[in-house]
Order: structure tokens, then C-alpha cells, then sequence
């Protein structure tokens, strides 16, 4: 049933990286284009070289027209003025009209969403959640984000940004977040905090195979815990008792039939997987626990361009959810 | 639009009590009945009682017929077959096919929901939550439940149980929670925990103005702590620091537009919402925080009667949702 809605433009705006595509009605990406966001730059620069980036993906394409424009940000965004209002990932973006000035440079109606919802959508209508009626994604990157899909039907919340599922908290007073709290799952899992709690143990003198690595990363820490490395598997235990911790909250209060797990850390595959989905089994209610399934993501890093290019295709459908 | 549906009886088997009413579409009770639950004495001679309490309530109801049964019940239970599996309030109820009792019984369709998913319902529909998308209801009472509203439609979850949003942890290796599970709010925040709490800090020595009564309660705990006695208000912030932070996670997760908090400790009143919704108001994340509202229930000791028969409406008109 999607497969008869034209083209669109699909344009995602992260921290480091701006993408563009084509997304057909099937899912698929057409004349994928990346480029540095240099956010350092400033809004009207950054917009103007990813609108560039967009009029190329479209020419590569080979697309005669787009039908319409999605675009895939970081929150907080207010979705329905399409003003990205202070993202902490595009530090002095404050309240950019990025709908209005998308729909003007390319003269079709655009419309913007969180990343992590989109995200989600994307996951849902072609991924790992085709024909689920209630799933989570969450998406263990940079950061921790996420989103639902309840009753088949996208969750974009009272304020438009879904769920922000990164931020259940596993330890009272714990590591500070992001977001203002102390002990977030965003604290622990992400890769950020993954590779700050090696460089912190590295520097308060703990022995390590790490110590020969300058800058180590969240994927440093996983191979040398797979090598046996015991920081590194310390750190890592941590990071899976996190995540099985704050999925656990999550399967109880959504009860969903399935939880689907993207982002650069959930490239360990089962070492993170595998403990994770573990903990939900034995510590979630039984009901949700035998409900649910944990998955890896099947999009990679389209994701969000193809989240954002099914917004998009619902706008011009005139479908108001997944 | 739910004024011209017939009325319904409506079910209500707690582990205390067993209560019956016949519901209009107004959702007003009418005849409504209470009566000990016995648990003891075995489902078959319960639910005997149940269905006589239910006669009783159409005949004071003056309610010539009822077009269904609506019936609400501690989980875990299978609304889709009706059968009540071994909840914990009911020890001994194992598989009992409770809904082909009662339609057996009055001669017309039957339903059962778990009672915090139909309290949930009754909120949304007749209650706080009249015309909000996206709601969460919570009952603070012996345990902690509750139940979602989101998109205007009930959220019943993969396993039929809805959400089960008291098993949101807030302390790892904290007191063990009925689930198996140590930390959850449960542990802190339901009556049951809260006098547990009073009572080994009483029999620990610890000098208070609650060691005049014999088994306090959490109602005397509240009282107390107003009161201005230490230990009753340390156990009285543990518990709204338990909420709060449970709380923080669920709007989080969910980004809604209202939080109800029903059930016997919110007789507590402000003394337990107000440093709640400041908790919330200052963790969350900006947008869901700027976004919810919390509020007290407004169906009272009702609501699960109210909710049921809401149910039973749907049954009846043919919706499957809120």
C-alpha cells in the first residue's frame, strides 16, 4: 500500500553529519549524499549546503521531482510550526523556521521530525518492525533517543518529540546526563559515556589493555571486553546492566511486542544484545516478558533519512501516522 | 456519543473486596454493591457470591435488563479469553475461566480487563481525563498500577495486561518488589510499603510519635509526617522521592498530557502531589515537562466499576478501543 506515493526529499541534520536522499515508496534510498554539518557555521550556512546536498541527491536520483520534503533533526523540535527550537546537538540553532525555509527553497510542502522518531517509523514501516502493532526503538549512538509505535500508529506525544527513552534513570545520583539528571541510561550506554568511563579509569591509573589506545572508544571497550580485558569488561557489564535495567522499566510500562535496537554501539551484536535481552526475560513482568522480542535494527545508517522520508510520504498521503 | 448506550452491569473482584454496579453511558453507577471478597474460600464459591452481588445490583439498579458484563480484575489475566491466571491478590485462582462464568450467568456477552488498564479507561472517559490523547493513570494504593491512554485509544500492550507502570525501578537492589524484582516503585510508594517501612523502623528503635499506634498505616505515616515527626516524614520523602522519580521516567517515555495519581494514598492530597509534580517539573525533559499536567483521580473508589463498564460499553457498541 506504500508503494504508490511518489518520491520525496529526505534531509537529515545531526551534529557531525548532514545526509540527503531520494526515498521511494518502497523504503529504498535514491542518490544518498553525506557531508559534514560544521555546525560552527551556524543555521543559515548549514541549511543552505544541506539544501545543496539536497538539489544533488535528487539530481542523482534521477528523480524529475520530489513530492515533498522530510526532514530528521535532534529534538527539542516544535513539529508543528516545524521550528527546531535549541537542539544540544546544534548549539546556537535557536528556533530556525527549518520547515519554512525547506518548503520555500524547494517549493513543496516539508515537514520535520525528531531523528529518533523517525527513526522509529523508519524501523516500523520497512525494518526490523514491519507489521508489529506496538514497538520500541531506541537507538544507542552519540546518545540514547528513541521512539514508539503504539496501536500501529507512530507516538509522537503531547509535545511532539515521542518518547524520549534514553532518559530512564538506572542509578539515583548516579553519572550526570545531558539532560540536567544524575544517573540516565543515556549516562551509561551511550557511546560517550561508554568511552568517558574507560578514559576516567585509564587516567585514575587502572590497569588496562586500553592504556595503548589514545583516545579509546565505546567500540575499543567492547573488543578488549571480548578479548577479556577486565576494565573493559567491567565497563561493559556496566553498559549491559544499564540497558537490560532501563528496557526492563520500559517492556513493563509499554508491554510491546517488540524492542528493536540500532545505533553505532549495537554494532557488538550479541556481547550487548545477548546480556540485555537476558535481564528483560528474567526481570520483567511475566506476561511482557514472554510478549516481547528484542531485536537488532535492519536500517543502518539510513535510518533516519528513511524515518524522515516516510513523514514525508504520509504528509503527502495525507496519513497523519505510521 | 456514549449516552445512547445501554446500560451494563459491572464486576469488580479485588482481593479485599468484591464490588458490583450497573453502569449507564453517562457513567454513573447505579444499585452499586460491596461485599468481603473471602479469597479464601475458593473462586467458584467467590464468584457464586459475585453473581449474586451483580443480581442485586440490577434489581436496586431497577434496570430490566443488562446488554453485557463488564469485569475488572487484578492481572495477570487473558482478556482474550477471558481467563483470570494466577493473580497475585487471588492466591489459588489458577486459570478460571471468569468471563464464560459470568456470561453463563446473566445470559449475555462478558469482558474482564485488568483494573488498573479499566481504571485507566473510566479516568479517561468520565473522570480527569475527559478529551486528553495522551494520559497516564497510575493507582497508588496496596500495590502501585496503572494504565495508558495514548492517541485517544486504550493501550491494552502485547500481552493484554496494558502497562504495568508501578514496576518502573528507582532504586537498583532496593527493597524486593512483589514482581521478584528489587528497587521498583512498588516497593516504595504502595500503602503496603510504606507501613512495612514505619514498622521495622519502629522495630529498629527508632523513636517516634507512630510507636503510640499499634500497626500504623500509611495514612498514619502521611499524618504524621504532617505532623512534623522525623521518621514519618523520612519514610513520607522516600516515598514522594519514589514517585517523582518513577514519574519522571513515565513522562519521559511517554510525553503526555496528563498524569492521574488515584488510588488510597493520594487521600494524602497535596502532601504527596505537590512535591511529585515539582520533581517532575524539574527532571524531566524540558518539552514533556513543559507539557504534562498531574492530577488527582476524580472517580473515586468507583473507578474500576466505572472503567469495566466502559469496557463492557465497547463490547456492546462494537469499539475496541477508548
Amino acid at each position: 500500500m506504500e508503494h504508490d506515493v511518489p518520491p520525496v526529499l529526505s534531509l537529515d541534520i545531526g551534529g557531525t553529519k548532514l545526509a540527503a536522499g531520494v526515498v521511494t515508496g518502497d523504503g529504498l534510498i535514491h542518490g544518498w549524499q553525506l557531508a559534514p554539518t560544521r555546525r560552527e557555521e551556524g543555521p543559515r550556512r548549514v541549511l543552505s549546503r544541506l539544501f545543496d546536498l539536497g538539489r544533488k541527491a535528487v539530481a542523482e536520483a534521477g528523480a524529475p521531482e520530489v513530492a515533498a520534503v522530510g526532514i530528521s533533526c535532534g529534538g527539542p523540535l516544535d513539529t508543528a510550526t516545524g521550528v527546531v527550537q535549541c537542539p544540544p546537538h546544534l548549539p546556537g540553532w535557536i528556533d530556525v523556521p527549518v520547515v519554512a525555509l525547506a518548503a520555500e527553497a524547494f517549493g513543496v510542502a516539508a515537514v520535520i521530525e525528531n531523528d529518533a522518531t523517525a527513526a522509529a517509523l523508519g524501523e516500523h514501516r520497512y525494518g526490523a518492525g514491519r507489521g508489529t502493532t506496538t514497538m520500541l526503538y531506541l537507538t544507542i549512538s552519540t546518545g540514547v533517543g528513541g521512539g514508539s509505535v503504539i496501536g500501529g500508529r507512530l507516538h509522537r506525544g503531547a509535545a511532539g518529540n515521542g518518547g524520549e527513552l534514553g532518559h530512564v534513570m538506572v542509578r539515583p545520583g548516579g553519572r550526570p546526563c545531558t539532560c540536567g539528571r544524575n544517573g540516565c541510561l543515556e549516562a551509561y550506554a551511550s557511546g560517550t559515556a561508554i568511552a568517558e568511563r574507560a578514559r576516567e579509569a585509564l587516567a585514575a591509573g587502572r590497569p588496562s589493555s586500553l592504556s595503548s589506545i589514545e583516545l579509546p572508544t565505546a567500540e575499543d571497550v567492547s573488543l578488549a571486553a571480548a578479548a577479556g580485558d577486565p576494565l573493559a569488561a567491567e565497563i561493559w557489564d556496566e553498559t549491559t546492566w544499564a540497558l537490560g535495567s532501563a528496557l526492563t522499566d520500559l517492556v513493563n510500562a509499554f508491554e510491546p511486542e517488540l524492542v528493536v535496537l540500532g545505533g553505532g554501539v549495537t554494532r557488538s551484536g550479541a556481547r550487548l544484545l545477548d546480556p540485555v535481552a537476558a535481564a528483560v526475560a528474567r526481570d520483567a513482568m511475566p506476561p511482557a516478558a514472554r510478549a516481547v522480542r528484542i531485536e537488532p535494527a535492519r536500517l543502518g545508517a539510513g535510518v533516519c533519512v528513511v524515518g524522515a522520508g516516510a513523514v514525508a510520504h504520509d504528509l503527502v498521503s495525507g496519513k497523519t501516522d505510521a
